[in-house]
């Protein structure tokens, strides 16, 4: 019979850290640690297949399963010599969510439980802290209401402030058994009159009403957000840990706290814990009490802290990598309640991957698999302008608990920030304390600000694996949610004022402080030298572990020398896109581009086409230049012709305006003549319309200038000494009698310029694959293209039938609306596709590689759509077969780690 | 070795009928008529495959070609007993072209080949006709000229005009030998002048260089051009026909002739031939002279006119069809010189095909076979409506040489043809006659007029292989180039002037005469009935003919009920598409779709909605009781929001003009609503945009009415006792989910309406496969689709990334421009894609079958895009797997025949 209980305990224990799909992540850590002789509070973990098997069986927890438990609980009782339900000697266990991948402050736990009226009155006789047993009690009915009857939480706060206000209460150490069992009656009597049922005496009916609600609560609406913000599958389900209770809030030599074992903001190397004294857990990690540094505990408790801090490194070397760990010290006696790898900051995930390898406790593979695109993007994002600090107020300090500089409009609750961040509003979400409601808010905003709490609050962690910038526990900051503004250090903000926060010192300011460039930016684009930046080193060392392990190429696409010369320093290795409508767009081109579209004549045409040969051959002379030697493949010329004159109702009414007042001019009649011809060039769907190698087929001049231009400044180059690879692309084709067409004008223009000036050019031609035809023809097309290159935005477009332009409103409706299918629910659109590939796309760029290959073995594939820079988009790329991706220059190191991490995966 | 040469000659002959792709239609055909006994001047067919090694051995004929002719040559000689170049006793012989697909004018011939100046002394010497052969000589001079050396023959006739002024001659009657002599030394002063070189004396060397002269006119513009306009490939090659001389011209019992079996305008089954008495076979076809009607020959030559007879009726048995065959008589002696497949008028077609089938000479597959969709058009042409036809003078009676009935600009020669056919002007070429360098010109007209001619000459031959209307021997006709007029009894008719040809009569009316539908469509229409139409009783009976063969469905697509019931009458099986939004532009439903667009609450829109439900559910129960319980496919909704509202540059010049004018109003405050929502809606690539099932996605409340709509008129409908079959049809789906989304909502419609009436209404779900993505995941779209429908319009569309509004000018260059490829010179595009299905496309549509079928082994697939009323795409569809086709109404017996062709070509 399959097995749904695991137990854990005195060092052995049923289950193991690999076993994370059926025991979840903190089921996995407390068996593992349980097995390497870490102190832990014995239990049992029920597995996700039970919550799966609870959904078939109608939410319900089926007899077999209530049987496996109740037979674990008896194994869990001989371990600890204590009953669930004996009021001499009772169990008293806390029951928690653990699915496979950790979602802070999702799923829901609940303490104390074995706990009843009469248990709690026999204990409070036997113990000499009575006070602790009624607030267990009172704590219990809170949680296990909140979580199971759905009771919100605020109602049982505001009657416990009633009474506390009622008798005068200040300070919770004034709190007396008396008042505690007066608040556990109002407790129960809330229960009664918002569920009509009373709270539970019997603890193993408490029991199982908490392991079901642990099930639902995998379905409740904040998860769903969370699993679809994170691309988690629904279909998990979640594990359940039932753990013997120990206390950190029964003296003060207990204790409660968290940690990490190298600093997750900034990676360093150091034990980086908080603890709160005398506590249980949940103050903890809620923030409501802003917890010590671990050094007090050092100070206070030094074995103990010893021993922490023992335990915490043989965590790290156990589990090669930095753990996120939850612990309770009971009167001086310190258990793990958890451990896990680390949320870290895109800093400390390279500082930390970085310093492992070179501990050798990971291989430099390990180390790329554990480095996200994200982490990587944090590099880049820009700091505050020191000079322009300086002028702005500092109104509060706190913890700096997730690095970056933003600006924003304050928002004192997460449905303003939704609605400022709608409004396009820069937001930053400040808050008391945050907690799992607040998740949508802290996705909306660029930053978040918190008065309480520590650097391992809700706020902190959850702000840190988001990316934002985060700052905790600036105390100074008083919220006066009913005026809607915050009060600190005399100043007040108001709800929609600007601050900027600076997460790398953890500092508020007031207003909008000017960002410039990162350190790593700098040095790319030489403001500063390589060596004056300890994170250039660490990057760039990463990014060459990436090159090593990577089986597709990355360029760039780069239109303009500066961009080729940024991409280059990024890695970039060529130019896999030169869009060269801006050569023609260009201030004092575009009259000329003008002129050439009024000409009446071959002749005229190409005399205006002229004038712009050798400003595109100095264009094409830099890029060849700074790439030095790598190819750059060179797009003809793309948009339609009308791109290039002015609108055409703006024509039409400044024609109209002039002709109602009667006006006439020179300057009215080349407007006419324009009107005519944008009239005549008018398209109703001018994605596809006259452009691509429609152009070049229709008006050859171009392509023979552009071509001219190409191979003049190759060759001008190359008398500098710099070797030039031209790859001359055509956009559109949909035929290979196009691809042809266009083939032989190239070649012929070619071949006089070099004839011209005995320079031997190696040049390719080749076509962009962006028409759902070219694709399915590929086999046609590859016996006259000697490379392919995706252009998967158009791609994407004609696939759907959809544009781009004209998507936005159907793509958000198609995200929100949920159809069933085979049983499941989906979004209509998983995914924008226009942002990541998809899956029916990728389909035909396979069919596409397998046709062309099939034709010309050594077929060069590349992509040069905006997915190139996209790492999901790179994976599925690589898998097809895909020798290259290109994208912009500043997305080259997220792409060359995306494709490392592709042939990772392929492995 | 290869054999190039095939003898035949006395009863013999190294060739057969069946040979065509080696020897040519006219070789083929000389060789089958020699075999069974019908007589024929003996000689020789040089092969296709000579012609091919022609063109790979850099235009020269081969030398081991060169001797097997030589070889024949003797045989040949043997045979006569004549020999080429003997004084005494010469051979003459024609050399004339002769490929597999007869291309009537576009090769040249050569007949007297042979003479030289001493023979032709010689020969007259021993004749009692030296003017005969004088002439033979003059006109082998001109004829060789004209096709080796490419001398104009205008030149030489104006020559021989200007000697006949000189000497006084008028008639040819009076020439004689001296002044025939005098125009051969002037001919062969003119080839010295024009080439600097002789005419060949030697015979051999005028064989030799006249075969040549046949290959290269392969490659003529005008033979190119014709293969292009009847899609006959470019390589096939063209067999020479070298072939014993006999004389038309000699005597008065000599004469030349050609004629059909059948006569091949209306089908009739009587001999319908025309002769010359003492004629050259060119004279004939040129249509200088007007040829006699055979019963003539009856009175002149009794038992010639009765062989002919004879061998007519065993031709048409033995090659089992209608025959186009030449004749010479020469001396009283019968000669065939010719035989083929004759060409005929759809109307011909369609009543030889059924004649044959009765007389049992062939099958109803065969009748099929034969009969072309342009045929069945004929039958769909308008007639000029007889109470109109009264009005209007007639200026001209000639031949009918093929039927119709059209009004056009008189044009007198080919260019102007061309140009006011340019100009978009329906146009009548008038020409004295017609010859090769016209078919340009008649292919730009509507029809053609000639003065001279017989039903066999050039302009009624190939007017009715091109379907135009032509009336020929309108010999009242006097045209006057100069002036740029033509006068026929008193009237003078401009060049630009509107005549019309009424082509069953062959009569000519002045100006433009009023059409009404041919007899068939009043059938369909019930303005006459059935037993009216001799024609209606064959059209009708050939259509049931194809049914028994075609294996594939036809429907139709058709928005109305007038629609439904004529597509009914034509033999549609079913609607394949019936376009909903016409049920929303109607003059009186467009107001109310606005402010259903206008509105800005659910409710609202709901309400004006809910006016439109009633008016569809009538047209959808007009529809069901039109069908008469064939399926109904409907579409929802597909057109974008934005084309129910007015323009968007309209409405901004209205209210500019408003404004100026310092007006207010409330029309002005509207007008303003409209503009913003149209702004709003305005997309840029409305192709690509909101519309198909994305509108039904985003407004369900449209797809609620009209599935409402549908069933409802079902269920009504039902009730009369007419079985209603609805195939509900989303449009535009690119993925299951959307698929998925709309079937929840018609399902769940649906089954609300038949719940409430309590009918049992089969209906199924299925969708347009129109954008790339649903044919690439097909195999997901078909586990929630019932039906596959390619809506190969938009399927082309966005394959080509090419919208079919914007297409025009790209089309039209890409079709003129040629590339090479893989030595084959090509056009960009062969064929219009959205006219004829592109075979990118159906490579697709191939895919998204097996793809769909691969899930849904039953899953029904359609086609109906404009492509589904095409002929050649109707046979591509069939054979990959469509189980039908839906066109337009009228298109439906065209669509029955084009699929019973598909399936005959699959056996």
């Amino acid at each position: 019979m399959k097995k749904f209980v695991y137990l854990f305990g005195n060092g052995k224990a049923e289950g193991k850290g690999s076993m994370k799909d059926l025991l979840g992540g903190k089921g996995a850590g407390l068996a593992e640690m349980t097995r390497i002789g870490i102190p832990v509070p014995p239990g049992f973990t029920i597995s996700t297949e039970a919550c799966t098997e609870f959904y078939e069986h109608k939410r319900r927890i089926p007899e077999y399963i209530l049987e496996e438990i109740n037979l674990n609980l008896s194994k869990l009782e001989k371990l600890i010599g204590k009953k669930l339900g004996d009021p001499g000697n009772p169990l008293l266990v806390s029951v928690r969510s653990g699915a496979k991948f950790s979602m802070p402050g999702m799923m829901d736990t609940i303490l104390n439980l074995g706990l009843n009226d009469r248990i709690a009155e026999r204990l409070s006789s036997m113990t000499d802290n009575p006070k602790f047993v009624w607030d267990a009690y009172r704590r219990l009915i809170e949680m296990f209401s909140d979580v199971v009857f759905g009771i919100d939480k605020e109602e049982f706060e505001h009657m416990f402030t009633d009474i506390k206000k009622k008798e005068g209460i200040k300070s919770d150490a004034q709190l007396t058994p008396e008042i505690l069992k007066q608040v556990i009656n109002k407790s129960k009597q809330l229960v009664r009159k918002k569920v009509k049922a009373e709270f539970p005496q019997n603890p193993l009916d408490q029991l199982h009403m908490a392991i079901r609600a642990v099930f639902l609560s995998w379905n409740n609406e904040r998860a769903i957000f969370y699993r679809k913000q994170y691309g988690i599958a629904d279909d998990l389900g979640t594990a359940a840990n039932v753990q013997a209770m120990v206390f950190g809030n029964m003296s003060d030599d207990s204790g409660t706290g968290v940690g990490f074992t190298r600093d997750p903001a900034s990676g360093e190397k150091h034990l980086y814990a908080e603890c709160l004294m005398n506590a249980q857990g949940e103050d903890l990690v809620a923030g409501i009490r802003t917890p010590k540094h671990i050094e007090e505990l050092a100070r206070e408790l030094p074995p103990v802290y010893k021993q922490l801090a023992k335990i915490a490194n043989t965590l790290e070397k156990h589990f090669k990598d930095m753990q996120d760990f939850e612990f309770t010290i009971e009167r001086g006696k310190l258990y793990f309640l958890q451990t896990r790898n680390g949320k870290r900051t895109g800093i400390a995930a390279l500082k930390i991957a970085y310093d492992m390898v070179r501990e050798k406790l990971i291989t430099r593979e390990e180390a790329i698999s554990r480095i996200e695109p994200e982490h990587l993007e944090q590099f880049l994002f820009p700091i505050f302008n020191p000079d322009e600090k300086q002028k702005h107020k500092v109104i509060a300090t706190g913890l700096a608990a997730s690095p970056g500089a933003v600006s924003g409009a304050v928002a004192l609750d997460a449905d303003t920030a939704v609605r400022f961040s709608g409004e396009g509003k820069s937001t930053i979400l400040v808050r008391k304390e945050t907690s799992a409601d607040d998740i949508k808010g802290m996705a909306a905003s660029k930053g978040v600000l918190t008065a309480r709490g520590g650097r391992t609050s809700h706020a902190a962690v959850v702000g840190r694996q988001m990316g934002k910038v985060c700052i905790v526990g600036a105390e100074d900051i008083n919220i006066d949610e009913k005026n809607r503004r915050f009060i600190t250090g005399g100043v007040t903000v108001k709800e929609g004022d600007f601050i900027s926060l600076d997460g790398f010192e953890g500092k508020v300011y007031s207003g909008h402080v000017p960002v410039i460039p990162s350190d790593i930016i700098q040095v790319v684009e030489e403001t500063i030298r390589p060596e004056e930046s300890e994170n250039y080193k660490i990057f760039t060392s990463i990014l060459k572990w990436t090159d090593e392990i990577r089986t597709i190429g990355v360029r760039t696409n780069a239109d303009t020398p500066e961009d080729a010369r940024i991409a280059y320093k990024f890695g970039a290795e060529g130019i896999g896109l030169c869009r060269t409508e801006h050569m023609f767009f260009a201030k004092d081109r575009i009259p000329i581009m003008q002129d050439m579209i009024l000409s009446q004549t071959r002749e005229e045409r190409a005399k205006y086409l002229s004038k712009l040969l050798p400003m595109q051959r100095n264009d094409f002379k830099e890029l060849f230049r700074n790439m030095k030697g790598h190819p750059v493949t060179i797009r003809l010329i793309d948009p339609p012709l009308h791109e290039f004159l002015p609108k055409l109702e703006e024509l039409m009414l400044e024609i109209k305006e002039h002709e109602l007042k009667k006006e006439s001019s020179r300057g009215l009649d080349r407007k006419r003549m324009l009107l005519e011809r944008v009239q005549e060039l008018h398209e109703f769907n001018p994605m596809l319309g006259l452009r691509g190698c429609r152009l070049g087929i229709l008006i050859p001049e171009i392509t023979r200038m552009q071509v001219t231009a190409i191979m003049e400044a190759a060759c001008e180059v190359a008398g500098e000494g710099v070797k030039a690879v031209p790859e001359i692309m055509v956009p559109l084709v949909a035929m290979v009698t196009e691809m042809k067409a266009q083939k032989e004008v190239i070649q012929q223009v070619a071949d006089e310029v070099l004839g011209k000036s005995k320079k031997k050019i190696k040049y390719k031609i080749g076509t962009m694959i962006e028409v759902p035809r070219a694709a399915v023809t590929a086999d046609q097309i590859a016996t006259e293209a000697e490379f392919f290159s995706f252009g998967t935005n158009d791609l994407t477009q004609m696939m759907f039938g959809l544009s781009r332009d004209d998507s936005g409103k159907i793509i958000k409706t198609y995200m929100n609306e949920k159809v069933t299918l085979n049983g499941k629910t989906l979004s209509i659109l998983e995914k924008d596709p226009f942002l990541t590939l998809d899956l029916g796309v990728v389909e035909l760029m396979k069919l596409a590689i397998e046709k062309g290959r099939g034709v010309r073995p050594d077929l060069k594939v590349g992509i040069c759509g905006e997915h190139g820079g996209d790492p999901q988009s790179i994976v599925l790329s690589s898998a097809i077969g895909v020798d290259y991706v290109s994208c912009s220059p500043y997305r080259v190191p997220i792409a060359r780690l995306a494709a490392a991490k592709g042939a990772l995966n392929a492995k």
